[in-house]
């Protein structure tokens, strides 16, 4: 899926090159030299798919074919002959058809002529239903779907789909050590890809232990990734590992006739551009700020995946952090397309998104979130239909008190605990994650046209938003409770359902005052030792504007990381482990992944919420700005939009700002009102003052910050 | 499918090996040189597949493990290093799972022990859902589904089902012939395969023109199927053609600069036995019967298609009948399956099956049949929710009548026909043969063990038959109306509906003579000029009784495609026309089918209604034998079954029965009453007998037929 509709581009059936990426991808998994697949329901592409358009020429032109698979090409119903690479088309009305057969790779069409070239605008169908009778006559094509073609960045005849690798550049150790009958290199920081060997000759064995810290590596029994290669190798030669994989360090054992004279490796990447931007007095935050846009980086690829060291599979919990994250990071938003449409996959629907109920639910909130972020309905015109079938399976697994509860073959997930976390019955988080979804669904029902479901939607949110607090709202301690087991509400509070109920603003003043101060501030409450709850916690805690609070936390808890030497973020992180206890997890001495998104979440919490800024309309046609400095003396940030950046510079006492694009509205703290000539600053009341941004203007106020 | 569980054998996720051999098949039409696919939705496998089996040893025993993709290897829950190819499998209690991820061909699985291989026995799964959670637990299991395992006749390593190839032999034309400045060469009798040039050498362009008829051949620019190649051949080398056609003439003409010896053919074939046989006194019969069961072998190919020259496509209403033939004639029961899951393909259903209203319910019988011939439950066993789900998109697409009609999408087919047949509003036919279904229905959620739905669907089909009786039967003219538009019934009164109602025993005795007198022997209804109709016309007159009059038309309509010179039977016959008249169809002079399926009925009517051998339950545990001679003096044939054989002779004074199976009834016609010692004739009054037929006795009757 792509917007440049103005370039010629390979395309095919929307999801389906995804689909095939997405599993060569999570198809690379290994556990200690052996294949790991996922385990939930991998889908495959229409092994035959029609591409049409239809157009006018002014004079006539010669257009050049490229197909991955078999294929014919129909000119206003006229077969052309054999698999034509090159044609004329006459001038006037043309209506062109080509269909592809491909049952190994996603067929897939690249035409490119004078005037006209392949691109989004072009349309798929997976059958044509064109029979032709006794007659001759054609059937009637009203009956045939067609879709706009997906698309992404294959630019020209010889870029073929299913080709397509990441980039790579060399990378050199900054250390090599001889250490237990094995040399132990070190390449400075945790990174992502082909190990090479150079000068490599002899006959025996060659073993390479990966470890993203140097207990793993040196761990040949417990290190979690590794490769026993089988040498047999009389002329010298460099060899080159086909399987890339995550390590800071790799610890090298040779049989003694095997020979060689270094390791480097190719560093493995999706070329990106940061657009967004984080500096400020603290270098502390700089460098969290830094390292967790490596982390995004490294765990960015064809699509947002959890870790790269163990999984590197694409999980919708995970991705959808990665999402928001990319929003105040890269803005690529084909990123989010092809990670979203991968984790729909097809119909029919035979369990939740990665088998977890709550990833079903982040789902459907992630495909609003694009759209208020991107401004783009692409993704909702596509796959709105999709959007209905799994939510009307959803919708068919709800129990007699129209609530969700995990069936058998539901994980239900919600986030590693240390300590006993209910997953039984109804769990209050999974209902509200339903009800957000729910509302997700209305607005996206609403964006695709559906007119007669938006009102149903709104109103089954609205009904289960009553059950929520029904059912799962103690009146007596003034907060949620986490589950019910036949009808009879837990004692037990934890934090999930209190701190999303107040950035999803289902609460009143005085209710997220009760859930601040009961739960999200009581540390008797079950703690937090994910950063992928801590984006939560800290977002709960920023809508509740206690960012001097949340400074505090990010320094200690990701700068807790640093201390620890992190070179990229964590999948756990609990302040009270020591030494070696930190990469152990699942029961395993380094099972623990140290480069893993949802730890890079300070990108999300900088630019939202210290930067302040966001969208309010799609697209950010209309955003907010609403800087705060949260005990930070200045701070200096670029934050990406679909159409330019917005970039600010805040201090004590002053405010700068400017944006490409849209109309903001700037809202700050002085004590002094600002005066500038042509600009009207709005009193809000106790020292609080708005302004709109128009676009391309500078604006340079000077504030007195209290 | 295989029912040899006692041999190794490559196994798959039941119905993915048979999606995608039958894309390749249903993908190698062309059209004069360019690929010309199908029109309908195509599946694809799941790529991603876990096989499982349960096991205990006695003692260990080494296992050689072979796979089409990449896989894993999991012994009692504990994953075994790499991918191995041999593997030693300690004694005692075992649950051995292998996990398998292939996108370009479908997973497939082959291994064998000395006790231990895979076989239909095997499990298979598309989702094992086997999460792991923080402590290491594994997910509960209970929520996958598993099936078993498809599988065909891959017995060992070496033959990968993806390598799969028909068996081929060479073939020598019977002349050549210079002819306009090319080459005509005459292959004898129509036939199938890759065309060899022997002694190719020189450089431009080397053209065939493939023919059924020689008028075809020599028609450069209209026969349906020609191969231009481009030759570039310094060497004087033999060149077999990569895609096979159909043919008994080539017409080849060479540029100048190009020489070659000679032409000759591999013949491609399945390799089949043919167990059914028919001889009698009649040399036009038994000339008839051969070419009908060239017929059919020529198109029982990987799959069962229409016919070899034009679509080379499987469709729903051809394989119907040529499943019953092949019952007759090699009892090939792979090969029904196999088509029959190709034609159902996945969920979810977004068409006909075809696109075509009647082949889908053709379906939907052909498994009941099925089941009735073979006594296999293993179809209906797998496929019994897909045809739920078939069954539920057909219902929910009737009109507010609860009848259905063609909607947007649904090609109404029903036959080709010279004159005008009306396919539109609330068909008779239509709602008659999804009478038959629902029925079929009943009677495989009976197989299936889905009790509940059997009265549900009993329900159903007794509303439906009522309507069609209400709706469409004229009471005056006591025969049904073609169709019903706008709540009123047509005057038009066609064949299908009529003839199909006798032999679904429909009718009352009564309706069935009205129905004989006023339709089936009645010249001013639309007549009907395609065997494929005629095998339902015929096998309507063989229920009426009949049989000199049906022996007469099989005499004079196959009878009058010999006597044109056909060596192999055709989409469509009408006597009417004359010379090359013949050969035209879908208004282009060669585009008829010269070799199609649907014209070996002979081989089905001469078995089941003048050999008169038919199961009465499941796989001929009990069977009927009521031969009729029909004019014939003598008549010799063999009827295959599951187990063995049914051989009979009758002549007029003799009736000789022998089978291998089951318990049969054999029923006859004789003036005097038989004396067997031991035996006992019913007498069923009107000189008519009855005795039982014991497996594995040889009964030599004496009678005097009247």
């Amino acid at each position: 899926m792509n917007k440049h509709a103005k370039e010629p581009t390979s395309i095919w059936y929307p999801g389906d090159y995804e689909i095939w990426l997405g599993n060569q991808m999570n198809n690379r998994r290994t556990e200690r030299g052996t294949f790991f697949p996922p385990f939930w329901k991998t889908d495959n592409h229409y092994p035959m798919v029609e591409f049409s358009k239809k157009f006018s020429l002014n004079e006539p032109e010669e257009i050049e074919i490229a197909v991955e698979g078999r294929y014919n090409v129909k000119l206003n119903g006229v077969f052309q002959f054999g698999e034509p690479r090159k044609m004329v088309i006459p001038a006037g009305e043309q209506h062109l058809k080509i269909k592809v057969f491909n049952q190994a790779t996603p067929p897939a069409l690249f035409l490119r002529g004078k005037t006209v070239f392949t691109d989004s605008t072009w349309l798929a169908t997976s059958e044509d239903k064109e029979w032709i009778d006794e007659s001759g006559k054609v059937s009637d094509a009203s009956a045939t779907t067609y879709v706009p073609a997906g698309s992404w960045h294959f630019r020209n005849a010889g870029q073929k789909p299913s080709e397509f690798r990441l980039a790579t550049e060399p990378q050199q150790p900054v250390s090599v050590e001889r250490l237990g009958g094995g040399t132990l290199v070190d390449f400075g920081r945790e990174t992502f890809g082909y190990p090479v060997i150079h000068g490599l000759q002899g006959k025996g064995q060659f073993k390479l232990y990966y470890g993203e810290s140097v207990e793993e590596a040196l761990s040949e029994e417990w290190c979690e990734t590794l490769d026993f290669l089988d040498i047999d190798q009389p002329e010298k030669a460099d060899r080159t590992l086909t399987q890339s994989q995550a390590y800071r360090w790799i610890f090298v054992k040779n049989d003694s006739g095997v020979h060689y004279d270094s390791i480097s490796m190719l560093y493995e990447y999706l070329p990106l551009e940061y657009r967004g931007e984080f500096r400020c007095n603290d270098s502390q935050i700089n460098k969290i700020w830094d390292v967790a846009a490596y982390t995004m980086h490294l765990t960015t690829r064809e699509f947002f995946i959890d870790g790269i060291k163990r999984d590197r599979w694409v999980w919708s919990g995970d991705a959808t952090q990665s999402y928001l994250l990319n929003y105040y990071l890269f803005f690529d938003t084909p990123s989010v397309e092809r990670t979203m449409a991968l984790l729909r996959g097809k119909d029919p629907v035979s369990s939740h998104i990665n088998t977890i109920m709550d990833y079903t639910f982040y789902w459907f909130i992630s495909v609003y979130d694009y759209y208020l972020y991107t401004g783009e309905k692409r993704f909702i015109e596509l796959y709105y239909p999709r959007m209905v079938s799994l939510m009307d399976w959803v919708l068919g697994r709800r129990n007699e008190n129209g609530m969700v509860e995990g069936l058998a073959g539901d994980w239900v997930f919600i986030d590693w605990a240390d300590g006993y976390l209910d997953k039984r019955g109804e769990v209050s988080f999974e209902q509200l994650l339903l009800c957000r979804s729910l509302e997700a669904m209305a607005l996206c029902a609403e964006v695709y046209g559906d007119h007669e479901m938006v009102p149903e939607y709104r109103n089954m949110a609205r009904i289960l938003k009553g059950k929520l607090f029904d059912y799962f709202w103690d009146k007596e301690k003034q907060v949620f409770v986490h589950n019910r087991i036949d009808g009879v509400p837990s004692e037990t509070v934890t934090r999930y359902t209190n701190m999303f109920a107040i950035f999803f603003d289902y609460l009143t003043q005085e209710q997220k005052e009760s859930v601040k101060k009961n739960v999200l501030l009581n540390d008797r409450v079950l703690q937090i030792t994910t950063p992928y709850m801590r984006f939560y916690e800290l977002e709960a805690l920023c809508a509740t504007g206690d960012f001097d609070y949340v400074m505090r936390e990010i320094k200690s808890y990701w700068g807790g990381m640093l201390e620890l030497g992190a070179t990229s973020f964590w999948e756990k992180y609990d302040p009270q482990e020591t030494g070696a206890e930190h990469w152990a997890m699942y029961a395993k001495p380094y099972r623990k992944s140290l480069c893993h998104a949802w730890g890079a979440s300070p990108i999300y919490l900088l630019g939202k919420y210290f930067a302040g800024v966001k969208p309010t309309s799609p697209g950010y046609e209309t955003y907010t700005v609403e800087p705060v400095l949260g005990g930070l003396k200045w701070l200096d940030a670029t934050v990406p939009t679909p159409k330019g950046d917005i970039k600010l510079y805040v201090s004590e006492n002053q405010l700068k700002v400017k944006s490409d694009t849209g109309v903001g509205t700037l809202r700050f703290y002085s004590l002094t009102k600002p005066v500038i000539k042509g600009i009207e600053f709005k009193e809000l009341g106790n020292n609080r003052f708005e302004m709109s941004i128009q676009p391309n203007v500078q604006y340079d106020i000077e504030i007195q910050m209290p």
